[in-house]
């Protein structure tokens, strides 16, 4: 009895974790992220604007939304990764894979560039903690690492050449949001980084 | 002497720029960027409000600080660049430099984690334009290709291992400021980065 009035509370929690996450996503995206207030995503949500900062104030909020969505994303792959297909593989059809794997991130963040630099601006200054930097960097480095280890690249290369393709990604969508890059632009760039860590054949002269 | 006086007022208008950028900078590293106010700035520079709007906003000025010190670096190199050494450079050598190049940069980013954060945070919403992710990018990249041009990649990879490299730098920055990294970590997860593109001898298994 008494475990299941807990869990239901926490589920009860959770749920309304998410109504408001999914009001403040949605008022951010069609009202933008600076004209929206907690009281409007209390309102939406029908909470109080007490529920909405025990969840977060705007700043946490916006990293909550983006780390769930991106958590989402890995948690789909799990079970394909976890089938363990380890046949060798071609540069080439690595390099598909790669990009097959970043290509949702840098969608997303596309998708509403100003919220995306809203989001990159807060992680970037440190206030607040997100996974982006923890558990969700070691999922995707693992996925990464995971391909690399079908190419022809050693062990120790894999590692080397995961971490490499992780930065090179972080550092591609700094600039996409800075204006530097658009998402072809920025698809373009991380294909050739890709193409430099996979294919080691073609880069001696 | 129409000229001598455009220059005089040219001149006249650079020195007071350094001068509110020297009395920002004071300040922002003083007593922290959001307590260092546009008045405390005129005050310290001794010029009016309005002088210093007229270098820009606070965010405009931290990315005048940045940039002005990062230009100057890659200015002082100019000379040694010029010389042209094409001396080939073992793959050790090469990494060696390509961290001397780098190093700077993520020191002097380390010097004031809180005021890089915010500068990071400013680039990175794309609000103010920053030659960080222009001419200060060509520049590096430049660095960077010339020296890989060095090691036996071939000329295509040397394109490719240098926006490999300044991609990678810009993501381990972006974890600097989250945190996720400090000073001493930036450097080795860089020099891995380094030694995975330049070293590929010993990457195939």
């Amino acid at each position: 009895m008494f475990t299941e009035r807990v869990q239901s509370r926490a589920a009860k929690r959770e749920a309304t974790r998410l109504r408001v996450l999914a009001s403040a996503e949605r008022l951010f995206r069609e009202q933008g992220f600076g004209s929206s207030t907690i009281r409007q995503i209390a309102t939406d949500a029908e909470v109080s604007t007490g529920t909405v900062m025990s969840v977060g104030d705007k700043d946490a909020l916006l990293i909550a939304i983006f780390d769930t969505w991106i958590a989402a994303v890995h948690h789909g792959r799990e079970a394909e990764h976890e089938r363990g297909d380890r046949t060798p593989l071609s540069p080439d059809s690595a390099a598909r894979k790669i990009l097959d794997l970043v290509e949702p991130f840098i969608s997303y963040f596309a998708l509403d560039i100003e919220l995306s630099r809203e989001y990159a601006a807060v992680i970037v200054r440190g206030t607040h903690e997100s996974e982006v930097f923890q558990a969700l960097a070691r999922a995707l480095l693992t996925e990464l690492e995971t391909l690399l280890a079908r190419t022809p690249l050693s062990a120790t290369a894999a590692g080397g050449g995961a971490r490499t393709l992780y930065f090179a990604y972080l550092g591609i969508l700094m600039t996409v949001g800075n204006g530097a890059l658009d998402q072809r632009g920025a698809i373009a760039q991380f294909q050739e980084v890709i193409h430099f860590v996979v294919d080691h054949e073609g880069t001696q002269r």
